[in-house]
């Protein structure tokens, strides 16, 4: 029953079961420290470490060469594995279907970095067009439906290594939290043919409180049901239901807003542990599909207890307002 | 805007935001000892350190006495509040509802232990019968909804202090994690006139491979769907909606259960910071609610990390069957 991917009729959660993660490094434990293995496979040199690229950014020279600057490579632990085939069944009153998918490690830059906000904009903007170009690639691939881009930054986030990566998990399944806003989008696009996330930022916009930073083609703001205390969402003003549809003037804008949201947090909260998240569009035809993207910024500064997992009630002990007036007042700084 | 209840209309997620909460010991930072405070807030002698008690367990003497065995009082820090009237109003696009409730601590026995296997099924049960009294008393507020029960153990379940305790809230509405639970119970009832709990309870123990403890009156199992490593259920044979009707024997057989539950998890993990949640039927009429009450363990192993956010999707690096596998064979001793 290993590699599985599960859900039960009471809670309908879905569980991907990938058991040959256990033989990570630190199995069981939680373990205090970044683990920093030497030599680091991210690093240039060390390419022989990790499996062979499927994408690599350089000016000259052959896959797999050194002169990198975004480097993409599969998961050598996967959740979910690309070979088989996809197959559902119920499993007596549960639901299992195998576990086919992708997973692949975007190793976001040369230099051996926690987060890109060491670097600048750029190399942020380069890593957006690395994530752009593995979604067109792997949307050919009718089993995949939607595409989950995520970074885990600090051991409390589960990273598992210090340089700065992010990983892309191509799920068989649109999940049921992204087919709940999709739903919201459209009910609300049916009800007043404008889109819900336009609407409030246009809110957001008048009502100033919870915008942190803003350029030309994004704002970053402060959700009013921040689920994590100095969470941040990165929007971008036109609207586009799709990632990989975002154009090179506002991509550079990108990596300058991802930039600002990274630098104030990291300097506000003194570099905690933190995750980035990507909501887009699922795989499917480009027709009018009323939805927005956005990146997610969520830093760890509380656990996980007994209340939220009873309830999905989050408890955050500040207000974004106020998480707002201090990271608009952290300095973004070259 | 500080103590309040918060809903935005894309993600739909519930977030109370409790400001006061920051001034809890430890601030922002995620530390990794206990915080061993002295004196023990809980420790008897020491009961001028918590609010007056809302209940407790004695042979005789008055309340707020050293003698106690149980001790309820209300939260220092509380999510929620008793005082003010409940307003539900709409804020532009989002949801806003004033932050009442209650937040109540049961000291679960005068020893200053981390959890109650410590010291025997018996304090376990008597812990029950404290949860089932508030139970009782608090749905008689018609503002209360829905009872959430739980217990953080270690600091990275969000634990503030060793000595055991569970904490109880009662929110102004219902979670709509409970919601959806309840609309599960509600079409498998009208489809088969059946409790689905019980007829996974009759499919898991013809399975075996996941059970872990049974007795006379409870089952102990590691869910098909388990969402943590090594997450087990307490789930009683009789089919009841409430925890506070459950009768004195099935009690003393819960203690009993509960008892062997957290002994192999502590056994097998080396007392793994732990999560324990009771779902039970909303505050309400006590008409037949097709629901069927339980306590899950959930021990925290590893991090949330962006993919989980992302999507609501979790990875389980071991099967629940294996998991259970460990669990059988771990004794339970005395």
């Amino acid at each position: 029953m290993a590699g599985s991917v599960r859900r039960d009729p009471i809670r309908r959660i879905t569980v991907i079961v990938a058991e040959e993660r256990v033989r990570r490094p630190g199995g069981w434990s939680l373990p205090d420290e970044p683990l920093e293995l030497s030599p680091c496979p991210f690093c240039p040199g060390n390419e022989r470490l990790t499996p062979p690229e499927v994408l690599g950014f350089r000016p000259a020279g052959h896959k797999n060469d050194p002169n990198w600057s975004v480097r993409v490579v599969p998961n050598q632990l996967p959740a979910l594995r690309v070979e088989g085939t996809l197959e559902r069944e119920a499993v007596g009153f549960y639901d299992h279907t195998s576990a086919v998918g992708a997973h692949e490690v975007i190793v976001e830059s040369p230099a051996h970095v926690r987060t890109l906000d060491e670097l600048g904009p750029a190399p942020i903007t380069a890593v957006a067009e690395a994530w752009q170009e593995r979604l067109v690639d792997l949307q050919r691939d009718f089993r995949l439906r939607y595409p989950a881009i995520f970074q885990n930054v600090g051991r409390a986030a589960g990273a598992q290594l210090l340089h700065a990566h992010s990983q892309l998990i191509a799920l068989p399944f649109v999940p049921p939290e992204v087919l709940g806003e999709l739903a919201a989008f459209r009910a609300h696009h049916d009800a007043h043919e404008r889109c819900l996330q336009c609407d409030l930022l246009r809110q957001e916009a008048a009502a100033v409180e919870r915008v942190v930073f803003e350029n030309s083609a994004f704002v970053v703001l402060a959700p009013y049901a921040s689920r994590v205390p100095f969470e941040l969402w990165i929007v971008p003003r036109r609207c586009e239901a799709r990632f990989e549809r975002m154009e090179p003037r506002e991509r550079t804008a990108y990596g300058e807003a991802v930039f600002a949201a990274l630098r104030k947090v990291n300097g506000a909260l003194g570099k905690p542990a933190l995750r980035l998240v990507l909501r887009t569009a699922p795989f499917g035809p480009p027709a009018a599909l009323p939805y927005h993207f956005r990146l997610e910024l969520l830093p760890v500064l509380a656990p996980v207890g007994g209340f939220e997992l009873g309830t999905g009630v989050v408890v955050n002990p500040i207000a974004p307002e106020a998480a707002a007036e201090i990271l608009r007042d952290m300095p973004v700084g070259t």
